[in-house]
């Protein structure tokens, strides 16, 4: 680690070692997607110089690629979920995301994040969203109208239901099509560029500039392939997007997403940000979580199916959220997951892109085209017909609404990891951050003047177990607005 | 983090603060366990001065508190393997910890460690340790007896029999009862006695000694309450154990453990050494991962039983390691998990300190006692036994030799996480390092003077789906050593 003249992301520049600032600013913020647009539209409000560094032609980052659900509610309702007719109170909205991130839970992010979400939902109108005073009603991973309100996770779902009132949080753009992202970064880049903002594209953040004590000053970037010094006198944001981008990272931190096919991102997600956080000390979090999902839905009717394992067992209530259902597919032993549907409830092609395994007008037929134990897959739908005619599933408490006994003909439908059913994946492993932003060592004392938000840190949503549509998409935002006004906060 | 006279191990000391040295060697060792000691052994006769700092008032470390198996085998097989008539080739045991550490394998430190395996061997016996021609034949986590050669771990259940052939790697001292650890540590001590190493006790490492360009030169170490700083011209290797004794880290890193109730080690078992490697640069990886058991034989004849998850549902073939039965038991939904065994076949008190769930002559009654849905249960204990009755496991190819139908009168274990059935514990997560034991940077660049094994580093054993007795002890002397000589073989 002799110094050289190229910087890596991981060896800060020592601040004594820089002889001329090339630009000067109170607030540098990598990245212009949701977090570090909503981060410099705070900061500049709170009276700070912002630069953004965006390696990138323009903005958007990878939120403009995501739907930009917003996962929002409590506190009585956001005007949206009011109009439609519920009442949500923070604390179903908590009791839901404490028991959804389970005992990977932030508890302080979550009460934070629950405690302001309404404020964020009007803050979001503010800047030009726009939500129409309506829901979307289908089972889906996202809403294909401009209809606003949806389920995006599992509100409805066995253990949640019980834990805390359903309410759906999704809050969809008025937007046809799945065009949420690029109208929502469009509306908070013509808030950057009405505001004192300057921003830098084609501009690659390098690494950090740290004093001898480790606080960090600035950061160095590579515009017009040169390198640059930028000194930011009160701090630097780190809102580079997480590492989905990153083969060797996701090989060594994240081997299981090896099943995933499609990485969800901007080709920025290489973890530059938490590559250069951890270099300047910072701890990363749970860097072995993704969001791995099987978007087995739309369409809904599907839920009607069960999904079986190699040994032809049910393994969890299919009326979950699709990211919950990939998280029960990892554990399974053996190789070989179905989806086993009624013919009528199959719609060709489907969503997830699974092949049809095999289809039989008896069980014994269809057994023997999938390779599964007839006696085994003859038990299991059986038994749960015989309950789901009685409206129960006394072994993994799938709602009524989807219960019906499968008659035959029957199709499986193969989503056997790795057989070409779809599975789309991103990080959600990042730097350790308290809610306001500031990244902490392994110790948790935090370094002054580093801050991350959206995926470069480990934020509300920790876990496909318990994901739902909107949340990353929502932390991003929130805490990224969070950021910017902390570090605006602090004196130089 | 300005600078204060505090140290804190994620905070290197400056090189240029310190004023002078208050010892100097060649390599300072943190930790006199299994790992520390054969590290300092290895420089020491590559000609290096060695300290040892260790923080308790003796040696020992986790490895005086463990069995001391040392998983070892390849080469046309240990002396102890070919007196037993086991020809173990090199190929079958990397080929077998490949599988084991599945997705999670560091394939260099793998190779290295097979094909050193026979050499390690050789070497512990001329430092002193005793092992005896003869093979111990239970199925057992620990040999009672002073006999040798044991299966340690998953070699001879599905899949892995497949995949290599079945070989017992595991070494047993020639001691009475479960005295390895003791007997080993004696026998290494005794070694480092010998030589000219200096052993500092109860001496704290506060953190390490980095210059400039954040190389490590050097450690600072509390003792008799006063801060010593100490050079280490070739470099420094940190053995100071996992962190199964930090609580707090746990619940950050590991929160599945939160379900273990006997952490395995020694009060040392901090974390320290990963946070002072981490706050020098250090990478960590896998901090999720940990060993986590239920060790439910002896005796071997409850392997005859059938373990069911919430929904009476068998989920892995019941032959395997008792740390896979834990990985698997984990990932089942729903509260509760039942060994199922014939009566017979139960011994009083169990080995797993599991409580008798429930009993009953018919499987009605059975069910009704644990709580388990009878038809359910009904199928799950018919279907294996009519196939148990032909030596066969269709579902989770359990092998023959422990397949027989199960018959009344049943007894139902109750190893439900939480229930007060055994479940030990400690960490694999720890630095990043090559095989040559240095430590690397999030983007593997090497920490110059900076060395890590045991269990602060992330080692051959990785996950417990793959965990055999042995392999912890066994990395933790094996490239202990390696680090040893690495770091002695470094010019100043």
């Amino acid at each position: 680690m002799s110094e050289t003249s190229k910087s890596t992301p991981t060896r800060p520049k020592k601040l004594a070692g820089v002889e001329s600032w090339d630009m000067e600013t109170d607030v540098a913020i990598v990245g212009f997607g949701g977090a570090g647009s909503c981060a410099a539209i705070e900061a500049s409000d709170a009276g700070a110089d912002v630069i953004i560094f965006e390696v990138s032609a323009a903005s958007g980052g990878s939120t403009a690629l995501s739907s930009a659900e917003v996962y929002m509610g409590g506190s009585g309702g956001t005007s949206v979920q009011k109009a439609c007719g519920y009442e949500d109170t923070t604390e179903d909205m908590f009791n839901f995301l404490m028991a959804a991130q389970g005992e990977l839970a932030d508890e302080d992010k979550i009460r934070m994040y629950c405690d302001n979400s309404v404020e964020h939902f009007d803050w979001l109108v503010e800047m030009g969203a726009k939500y129409k005073n309506s829901e979307y009603k289908e089972r889906a991973i996202m809403a294909v109208t401009d209809d606003c309100l949806l389920y995006t996770g599992n509100e409805k779902s066995y253990p949640f239901r019980e834990i805390a009132k359903p309410c759906p949080r999704g809050h969809n753009l008025e937007v046809e099509g799945d065009n949420g992202g690029p109208m929502l970064m469009g509306v908070l880049t013509e808030q950057v560029e009405k505001r004192p903002i300057r921003v830098e594209y084609n501009a690659r953040a390098l690494t950090l500039i740290a004093d001898e004590d480790g606080s960090i000053h600035g950061l160095v970037v590579r515009i017009d392939n040169q390198e640059r010094t930028v000194r930011a006198r009160r701090g630097v944001i780190l809102c580079a997007g997480g590492f989905a981008m990153n083969q060797k990272m996701l090989e060594k931190h994240v081997p299981q997403a090896s099943i995933g096919n499609v990485p969800v991102g901007n080709p920025g997600d290489t973890g530059n940000g938490i590559l250069m956080g951890q270099g300047a000390g910072g701890a990363v979090l749970h860097m072995n979580e993704a969001f791995i999902t099987l978007p087995f839905y739309p369409p809904g009717s599907l839920t009607f199916g069960i999904f079986v394992n190699a040994q032809a067992q049910r393994f969890i209530n299919e009326d979950i959220y699709h990211a919950r259902m990939a998280h029960h597919i990892l554990k399974q032993s053996g190789k070989g997951i179905y989806l086993i549907v009624n013919h009528d409830d199959y719609e060709h092609p489907p969503f997830l892109n699974a092949d049809i395994a095999g289809t039989g007008e008896t069980i014994e037929e269809l057994a023997e085209e999938i390779g599964l134990d007839p006696d085994m897959l003859r038990h299991t739908i059986e038994f749960y017909n015989k309950h789901a005619a009685k409206g129960d599933d006394p072994l993994f408490h799938k709602h009524e609404a989807w219960l019906k006994p499968i008659e035959p003909p029957y199709a499986a439908l193969d989503c056997t990891p790795g057989s070409g059913a779809l599975f789309p994946y991103f990080t959600f492993g990042g730097l350790d951050t308290l809610p306001t932003g500031e990244v902490l060592t392994m110790e948790r004392e935090v370094i002054p003047g580093l801050y991350a938000a959206g995926r470069t840190a480990c934020g509300v949503p920790r876990t496909s177990a318990g994901y739902g549509s909107g949340m990353s998409v929502g932390d991003a935002t929130y805490f990224g607005r969070v950021a910017g006004k902390s570090v605006a906060g602090r004196k130089d």
